[in-house]
C-alpha cells in the first residue's frame, strides 16, 4: 500500500469517525434533553389545562381578577410553545423528535426558539452542549461542502483541458456555484413550502433565507403536522 | 507626508468611512422597518384589545365557542409579542428603540425572534437588507477586535524584550485573552442581570451565551422596564 493510499484511507477513517461523532453527538443531545425537560414541559402543560378547565366550569361568574389571572397564565403558556385549539391543545412537546429538531437548531446557531430549555439543568447543560456542538457542527458542515465542491473541481478542469483560459473557468464555476446554491437553498423550498406549509412565495423565501443565515427568528417554522389547520394556525404567519 | 502616514490617514479615513456606513445603515434599516411595521403592529394590537373587551362585556353569558375564538386570538396576539397584563397591555411596539434592537439582532444572526416583520414588504426587505447588512457587520466587528487585540499585541513584545520565550509569551498571551473575554462575556455580565432583570445567575449566563454564540432563542430578552413586574412577567423564564 502505498503513502497516498494510507493518507487516503486514514482521511477516509477520521472522516467516518467524525461523522459517527456528530450523529452520536446529536443523539445524545437530544436524550439529555428529553430527559431534562419532559417533566417541567408536561407541568407547564398541565397548570395550562387545569386554568382552562377552571375557566370554563366558572365563566357564568368569572370576576375581572379570575379573568386577568387566566390570561396571564394563558400567556406563559403560549411563550412556552403550548397553543390552544378547538379541539384539544397541541404543544410543543420534548419527544425525540423535537429534541433532535432543537439540538440541530441550536448547533447550527438558528436558534428559532419555538422550543428552548426551561430548567436551570437544561438551559446549564445547553451552554456546555453547544460550546462543543456547534465547533464540531461547523467542521462537519465545511468537510460536507468540500464533498459537494470535489466533483465540480473536477468540471473545473475539463474545462480548461477544453482550452478554455483560467480565469474564464473561475468566473463560469462562480456563476455556477451561485446559481445552483440560490435555486437549490433560496429560490425552489418556498415551491415547496407553499404546498406543505400554505405559507405565500414570499413567506417560505424570508423563512429560507432567516434559516440560512442562522437568524432563525422562529415566526415561521416547518412542521408536518397533518391538520393543514393546525399548521396555518401555529405557525402561518403568527 | 511619507508613504507610511498616507497608508496610516488612508486607512483611518477608510475606517472613519465604514463606521458611518455601517451606523447610517442601522439607522436606515431601522427607521425602514419602522415605518413598513407600525401599523400592522397597530392593527394586531388593537384586534387583541377589541376581543378582550368583547369578552369582558360579555362574560357572564359567554360560549365555548365564544371563548375558544377568543383564545385563538389571544394566542396568535402572544405569538405577535403583544402581552396582556393587569394594569393595560404591553406590547413590543416598532418605536425606534425597538427597532435598532431588531436590526442589531437581525445582523449580528442573533435574531431573538421577540419581535419580527409580519408584513410582506417587511419581510422582503429584511432579506436584501441583511444579505449586505450581515457581510458588512463581519467586516465591522473584525475591526473593533483587531482594535482592541492590538495594544495587546504590544504587551506581548514587551514580554518577549524581557527575555521570556516566543512561545511562553504566545501562550500567556492567549490564556489571558481567554481569561478576559470569558470575564467580560460570560462570567460578569450575569451579575448584572440579576440585578436589572430579576435572573438568576445561572439564567444570565445562559442568556448571554446564547447570545453571544448568536443562537438567539428569544426566551430571555434584556428589557429596561421600569417595573420589576413588567420584567418578570414578561421575559423572566417566558
Amino acid at each position: 500500500m502505498g503513502k497516498k493510499d494510507k493518507d487516503k484511507s486514514s482521511s477516509k477513517v477520521s472522516r467516518c469517525i467524525l461523522l459517527i461523532a456528530v450523529v452520536g453527538y446529536y443523539l445524545m443531545g437530544a436524550k439529555i434533553f428529553q430527559v431534562l425537560e419532559t417533566d417541567k414541559q408536561e407541568e407547564l402543560r398541565n397548570s395550562f389545562l387545569e386554568a382552562k378547565a377552571a375557566l370554563m366550569k366558572n365563566y357564568a361568574c368569572i370576576t375581572s381578577d379570575e379573568l386577568e389571572i387566566f390570561l396571564q397564565t394563558l400567556t406563559f403558556s403560549v411563550k412556552n410553545g403550548i397553543i390552544p385549539l378547538k379541539n384539544g391543545t397541541l404543544y410543543l412537546s420534548w419527544n425525540f423528535k423535537n429534541s433532535i429538531s432543537f439540538v440541530a437548531y441550536t448547533l447550527t446557531t438558528i436558534g428559532y426558539g419555538t422550543i428552548a430549555p426551561r430548567t436551570p439543568m437544561g438551559q446549564l447543560f445547553c451552554v456546555f452542549y453547544a460550546l462543543l456542538g456547534i465547533p464540531l457542527t461547523i467542521i462537519f458542515l465545511e468537510l460536507v461542502s468540500k464533498a459537494i465542491s470535489q466533483p465540480l473541481s473536477g468540471l473545473g478542469k475539463y474545462l480548461q483541458n477544453m482550452g478554455i483560459k483560467e480565469g474564464q473557468v473561475k468566473i463560469c464555476m462562480l456563476v455556477f456555484f451561485l446559481v445552483t446554491g440560490l435555486l437549490i437553498f433560496i429560490l425552489l423550498p418556498p415551491l415547496i413550502f407553499t404546498h406543505t406549509e400554505g405559507w405565500t412565495y414570499e413567506e417560505g423565501l424570508y423563512f429560507a433565507f432567516i434559516s440560512l443565515s442562522t437568524i432563525g427568528f422562529g415566526d415561521y417554522v416547518i412542521v408536518k403536522q397533518k391538520k393543514r389547520r393546525l399548521r396555518k394556525l401555529h405557525f402561518s404567519g403568527l
